[in-house]
């Protein structure tokens, strides 16, 4: 199975059916994708909670508005973006300072100039830099499902204040989209509508 | 080759082989990949350009600090998001109702929640909105091109009023990301720095 031929198989999955669980190695694969995903400067500015208690999904599905993916699905990834930049560029540095000799020189230019432009990613600017990283490791997490056979449901129109609330991380944690995974129950509805290549791309 | 097996191989190329070019073939996939790519609501709210001409790929270089991707790379995707959400919604109705009657629906039940709620799209909000989903289908466009064994650089720290003013699309369009694709040169570089399972991911 690879994940072009899946394309068409994926669709956003709205009824999982909830006796179905996902393997070890289905998980461990999935968020292998996530932490190989490119991000700007290789910060990874977010983290990811692995939900399966079921008490903690049935509060996710409350803060969906009801919508019965987050309590039916196997696991439920909450991504987080995290807005404390120059620690996380401290870190990174000291990371790829342990491995080649390009990546630690690369990283302490990178360090000094994150210093210098700290204003650009704080505050909203900042947590909007971060999510979008978060959902290019989305679309990772999401292709790795696809090849896998494993049903997914991208969700961000989520009460995220609540979800903040039922986790209550630090305050450089905001809680930016959900990630149910699972199988899909039988007979579910896999409508999907997509614009035509005229629609959206264009040579040049 | 599947996505997952690849995971490793790939990485943000610096170097390409200006001589190596992408057959129409994987261009294609790649494409199909973004056209697939979920986004929310079904929106797809971006349009791509597909840049091989070589004048106009010197231009995006010049408007990337110079940095030689654009220029090198067979084929450029410029990204941009498109925030005329309330056309959009009507475009995608039409579309949907054409299909089969869920979609058509749910389209319509869409249109008019959209409609009360247009500001939340509007204005930067909307920029910010539109270009996460573009950032979704950068997660297909890059999972597509390791599969296929095409090197990729997405690229964010560009000059994009400059790439703006390259094309003068109707103001409706903002250039949010670029992505290069082609075939890396001979001994480039090709480091690679991740943060631990146990730094990204937390059970819960």
């Amino acid at each position: 199975m690879s994940f072009l031929t899946q394309l068409d198989w994926r669709f956003a999955t709205k009824k999982f059916d909830p006796e179905k669980k996902l393997s070890d190695e289905s998980v461990g694969k999935i968020l292998e994708a996530i932490r190989m995903a490119p991000t700007s400067y290789g910060l990874q500015p977010f983290h990811v909670l692995v939900v399966t208690d079921s008490e903690t999904k049935k509060k996710l599905q409350a803060a969906s508005y009801g919508q019965p993916q987050p309590a039916d699905a196997s696991h439920v990834l909450v991504f987080f973006s995290r807005t404390d930049i120059l620690d996380r560029v401290d870190a990174y540095v000291k990371l790829a300072t342990g491995e080649d000799p390009v990546s630690s020189e690369k990283a302490v230019k990178m360090l000094e100039m994150f210093r210098k432009m700290a204003g650009r990613y704080e505050g909203e600017a900042g947590r909007e830099w971060t999510a979008k990283q978060a959902y290019i490791a989305l679309g990772f997490a999401l292709a790795a499902a696809a090849e896998l056979e494993v049903d997914s449901c991208p969700m961000e129109g989520c009460d995220f204040a609540a979800i903040k609330g039922i986790f209550n991380l630090p305050e450089i944690f905001t809680p930016v989209l959900l990630l149910p995974l699972g199988y899909r129950a039988e007979g579910s509805s896999r409508s999907k509508t997509r614009f035509s290549k005229e629609d959206l791309f264009t040579e040049v």
